[in-house]
């Protein structure tokens, strides 16, 4: 029998949902909130081909959540709220406790609540998500599925950080490896379009938070991002790696707390940091083109760097792969920015990389040129996806 | 006229020396002492053809400099102190204020005594070096020479970490990289014997303290380590790089202070922090290769960690670089330790890397098959060279 499946994408500052119906995986109504917290968010979403986009102010994502189920009762996408069987969470962190998806009940929610020191930006909104569920769905079947679980494939020579072996082992303090969904399912859409060219995925989600991960055959072998989603790539507003000593620099030598270094990396730093200007690669660009703005060099800046960072992972996690049959763009940037591509993949003729300018600039599937011996595409994400199917099969709907 | 000029290279635990006729660039005598800060230090030297070799107590880096000096006296090597007209001292960290060598004076010493704050297991014992020889040659010029100064020519996109632009700009928090006079001997030793394989080299520098170079027509273009010598590579006591978020965590969750944590990075992370075992190659080595010994699984580990992280960033430069025409290893480990380099090269079949597997148990020159196109070379570093050469251009002898 048919179940209609919700799945719910709490970001740092987004909302994105889809309602399927299933097992057909049909989707019924998909949308997002940006900038939620803002006066100015946007609402928009799709429903019987027709787009809907709204500005208006969307406090905080209780309001958000809200916002989207009030929606479907007045578009009658759905004629009360039993009708949705299950909704599937996004959750950040997961920690060393869940290595797949799981039903929500209390205890969960606690743990999901401990585990927002690792994720200071994401894990309370995807709580703030959960209570506002459970508020307007007692009924529904409710599942946390983890960024992290994903990765647990990854060889403990990729997991482990050089520091004392009782961190890894009694603390847990280790790689984890975020945006499990959407390189999950990369991994799927591209031996699904390209079976010749996946057994060697290189897998860029590039969005306001950014990870790479390193894929072989369909497995994870290691993710960017690290203990926290704040390592690896400079993001939007994250710092990615830096040399770990200056942390306890700024705290001696500036006075800094622990939790202003961690407000400092997590929220002031990455694009926004570099450039002074946003954490919007579509606003960067924008300066960074036009002589005429004073702005323009830092604009370029910032836009370099994260291009460059894109280009260091991508050839680290060829060693990995011992080589790479795919490099795979996604999330908003990485469908989007024809420019962040361009730059990332501009060195990259050693491994066979040629990147087509036209198909590039169109974000064609396929944007490299007929001789490049490495496939570069550009595969819009479908992270509800992979959350409706786990919902289904963990809450046995 | 024919000067002689001495190169004092105190590392955290080390102490190495050579004494040249300049500019002949003649070793007149060659030294080390180890194990500096134990009872059983070993002060070993090559005089005359002949070795020397003692196990003594060498309480510190002011005990080993006299005992270098006495000894010089001592094998009539010079008859007086007067003899020598220069004396150039490696010193870690220049930070924003040295972009090559320079004379010591009493602002000088006091910068690199500020400075040890970035290279707390380096910079202190440099500056005890240089008061030593103060002390004893009066007379002498002293110059100090910076792990720095190679870099310089590292462009931003390298330099710049993902924080706010002000860091960079005012307060001087950057990538400065270190182990230069070892990754120049090693650009300026490769196009001498390899000169059409020069182009694009790899220089890994792995000894206790371990660095990696991209260097492209001679000049670094980034090296692994970053402000401070603890970033990049897992190393003997140093974690390397780790999710800068691991820190804030850590004194939060586990009260440690920024000083704790800067000691657990520093001197209690890396291999020895891994294993459990020792800092050292050659124990780890032996140990992980005797199944009889029950701490093998850890010592196997800790060296699996280590060659993984050499890897990647030799991954992650040859995107720097656009490939690679020779990885070149260097240094205590890198000379010595067969294990390493093949666990390092194994999953570098792409970059067209093999390893021959005799040439690398015997240490060769070049230890790549006839069919490989990559070279891999190992070659002696000679960082003393390179400071003797600065000393005499720099005290213009």
């Amino acid at each position: 029998m048919s179940k209609k499946v919700m799945a719910i994408n709490c970001g740092s500052s987004s909302l994105k949902f889809k309602l399927y119906e299933m097992p057909t995986e049909t989707v019924m109504v998909e949308g997002a909130i940006e900038q939620v917290g803002k006066d100015d968010a946007i609402f928009s979403y799709d429903y019987q081909g027709k787009k809907h986009e709204m500005v208006q102010p969307v406090a905080d994502h209780d309001v958000a959540v809200h916002l989207v189920l009030d929606t479907l009762l007045a578009e009658h996408v759905i004629a009360n709220y039993n009708e949705i069987a299950g909704v599937g969470h996004r959750i950040s962190n997961g920690g060393r406790y869940y290595s797949d998806a799981t039903l929500i009940d209390a205890d969960v929610e606690k743990r999901i609540d401990q585990l927002s020191v690792l994720s200071p930006l994401h894990n309370p909104v995807n709580l703030i998500g959960i209570k506002a569920v459970t508020a307007s769905l007692p009924d529904a079947k409710e599942v946390a599925v983890f960024d992290t679980a994903y990765h647990h494939t990854m060889p403990v020579v990729d997991k482990i950080y050089g520091i004392p072996y009782k961190y890894y082992e009694k603390d847990g303090i280790r790689r984890y490896g975020f945006h499990g969904p959407s390189h999950q399912y990369i991994a799927l859409k591209t031996a699904e379009l390209f079976p010749n060219n996946s057994q060697r995925i290189i897998s860029c989600h590039i969005g306001n938070g950014a990870s790479i991960t390193a894929i072989k055959d369909g497995k994870s072998v290691v993710n960017s991002m690290g203990f926290t989603p704040l390592a690896g790539l400079v993001m939007g507003t994250r710092s990615g790696d830096v040399d770990p000593q200056i942390i306890p620099y700024l705290e001696q030598q500036e006075g800094m707390s622990a939790q202003d270094v961690k407000d400092m990396l997590n929220k002031k730093s990455g694009l926004l940091g570099l450039s002074g200007i946003s954490n919007d690669v579509r606003d960067l660009a924008k300066i960074a083109g036009d002589q005429s703005d004073e702005r323009h060099e830092r604009a370029d800046l910032a836009l370099k760097v994260f291009a460059h960072q894109i280009q260091f992972y991508i050839g680290a996690y060829a060693a990995e792969l011992n080589g790479v049959d795919s490099i795979v763009f996604t999330a908003g940037v990485g469908e989007h920015s024809a420019l962040v591509r361009q730059l990332a993949c501009q060195n990259l003729g050693y491994l066979g990389v040629k990147i087509d300018t036209a198909k590039n600039a169109a974000n064609a599937l396929s944007i490299e040129t007929a001789d490049s011996t490495t496939k570069v595409l550009v595969i819009p994400t479908d992270e509800e996806l992979m959350i409706a199917r786990d919902v289904v099969r963990v809450a046995q709907l």
